[in-house]
């Protein structure tokens, strides 16, 4: 309302420019860039095929009208808490909701990794992980997987204790790979080991397979999930942390208040309430699809598939470059991830299962490449 | 999918709980609790009290049910961009779109501010700064406001060029107060300090007042803006940030991607498309609403109002606690903040302009208590 006056200069000359602004270790990273392609058929980010099922989006645009959008959301969503609690078979206290998982694994780094905290990780695995560690200064302890891209569990408890680690992070199924880790590696790893164990299952549900039971056991184990994959809403970005309520306090300390729009706690909530009925079915459908994919892959020569427990696989191309094989398939307009920059994966490509007709059409397309 | 062997235990005892495993300095933070209050009448966190005029948000679900869920978001929401920078007047490379203008707060700092960085602020103001900065490790340097609230402009310029800060963060109108800078005092302090200025105008729809036009005569300042306030979306979290393009690309490799999720982005377009006929009426509702309070106020004994360019408005209690006033009108169903732990604001509490009947309530409910 009032202006100040000002008498004195501060200072004669100005001298710093926007660069000299910024951190050094940000200046120097490469700006993320990627080219969007517009294609038919999309098997390049993992996402489920099927889109939500009408019920669902019926239900929550209901609730959507109904709601004041000019108010905020909860300061603490009580209600999808208790509900993901009772999804996932887990306390209330013991779950954070998130702006994606991406902004769990975010804040859960951000309470733990100073500079030079070592975090083991086994790559090639979410590449987020990595960028996270780094930029807040963290080191990442490296573990190579074996030569069936499977996890060395032994290596990895070896290193985490012998560099007093804060985490060691696991992706159960891995994204690239597919593999998954056992119950009895973790639990091993859990008591040999004092530092956090995070398991993020974005992926569990094409896995039959979870660690939410050893969440009562060990208070160290934190296992994060996300609702873009087999439930159908990479759009909304929500995820989600089960963890001892102890942790989750600390975690909360990093995250934004409000960070999570009600229409995407809406559409959550209506996701898991229809989960069984609505949702549970399309999942069944991609873990046959993903088994029909197997066996055709043994009919086509040039292609060697790597076994998967989630909705996407990885593939090494024996007579073309990943490249080639991106390219082949963006003719027929069929998306696909290159992979071939992931450490040891110079010669594999990834897909994820589509649906019915879109798993036909990638067939074909690559069946025309190996008969070239 | 293949289990480790392992043969060898990696260390004998652990010894960490996970106390051990949070930085001290995230440890020692309380954790931010707030005691929800359910009220007739809401004037507690300067929402638009009206919610979204029914023709935007019909047009909005349209748009919901038309897109697949399933899907990420535009890895660059090229098109929300677009809409913005037409609506501000600004170029589209020079905006970026967050979760609430929280998260480009936090992205923005985050790019900027190490362990010791300066960053000058002018307290009582929005508090998300000052915990953000001090998470970040860096040193809030506080020029506290003139007797009548006013910003010390020259002390700000002042100690920013003393102390060589990374930036002065000015909100304007500011929270709690509701006062501005004027344009001649942010051209001063940009021509005679050369770090960032940043201009916080989450009300400024409230006061007649911007300084978009200054961004392209000063690549240093930084213009933030919410949808929380009068675009009446507090519940869907967008925010966006206005600046020199090569501030925007640094700010950006901090954002997280897919940071925003489809539904408030098309919330956010269909807001901007429809303001002169749905949501600006609303606006100049409420800045007559404050003119009529203020008026009303003179004859309210016991109760000194500050003149408030914003949505809210200050006042200061001369006959009872701020406590007292609160806890009077919770009694009638109606939610006002007690800012009376701010710096500076002892005897004060804070209101937002509300519907003309629930200030009628707020405003009989002060009568009440100054007859007692």
């Amino acid at each position: 309302m009032r202006k100040a006056v000002l008498t004195q200069p501060f200072r004669q000359f100005t001298m710093r420019t926007i660069q000299d602004l910024i951190k050094p270790k940000v200046r120097k990273l490469a700006p993320y860039t990627l080219t969007p392609h517009r294609t038919r058929i999309k098997l390049n980010q993992n996402e489920n095929p099927f889109d939500m099922p009408e019920s669902v989006k019926t239900e929550v645009l209901h609730r959507l009208a109904e709601r004041e959008w000019s108010r905020y959301p909860d300061f603490i969503p009580v209600q999808l808490q208790e509900t993901l609690a009772r999804f996932a078979g887990w306390r209330a206290d013991g779950v954070l909701v998130g702006n994606g998982s991406n902004e769990l694994i975010q804040n859960l780094l951000m309470v733990m990794v100073a500079e030079g905290t070592p975090v083991v990780l086994s790559e090639p695995t979410f590449t987020v992980y990595r960028l996270m560690v780094e930029t807040l200064g963290g080191e990442v302890v490296n573990i190579p997987p074996r030569a069936d891209l499977s996890y060395d569990l032994a290596a990895i408890g070896e290193a985490a204790c012998r560099t007093n680690a804060a985490a060691v992070i696991l992706c159960s199924p891995n994204n690239p790979t597919g593999v998954t880790v056992s119950e009895a590696d973790v639990r091993r790893l859990l008591a040999e080991f004092d530092g956090l164990v995070v398991v993020d299952e974005a992926y569990y549900e094409f896995c039959g397979q979870n660690f939410v039971r050893l969440l009562a056991e060990f208070p160290r184990l934190v296992v994060l999930r996300t609702f873009s994959k087999a439930m159908a809403m990479a759009g909304l970005r929500v995820g989600y942390l089960l963890g001892a309520p102890e942790l989750v306090i600390e975690v909360n300390k990093a995250k934004l208040p409000y960070n999570l729009n009600f229409f995407s706690m809406a559409a959550a909530t209506v996701a898991v309430e229809q989960y069984e009925t609505a949702l549970k079915p399309l999942v069944e459908l991609l873990i046959a699809e993903r088994h029909r994919l197997e066996t055709a892959f043994q009919e086509l020569p040039g292609f060697r598939l790597v076994p998967s427990a989630a909705n996407f696989m990885l593939v090494e191309a024996l007579r073309h470059t990943p490249k080639e094989v991106f390219e082949s398939l963006l003719a027929e307009s069929i998306l696909i991830r290159d992979v071939s920059r992931y450490p040891l994966l110079e010669r594999y490509f990834r897909f994820n299962v589509g649906t019915p007709a879109e798993n036909d059409a990638f067939l074909a397309g690559l069946r025309l490449l190996s008969e070239r």
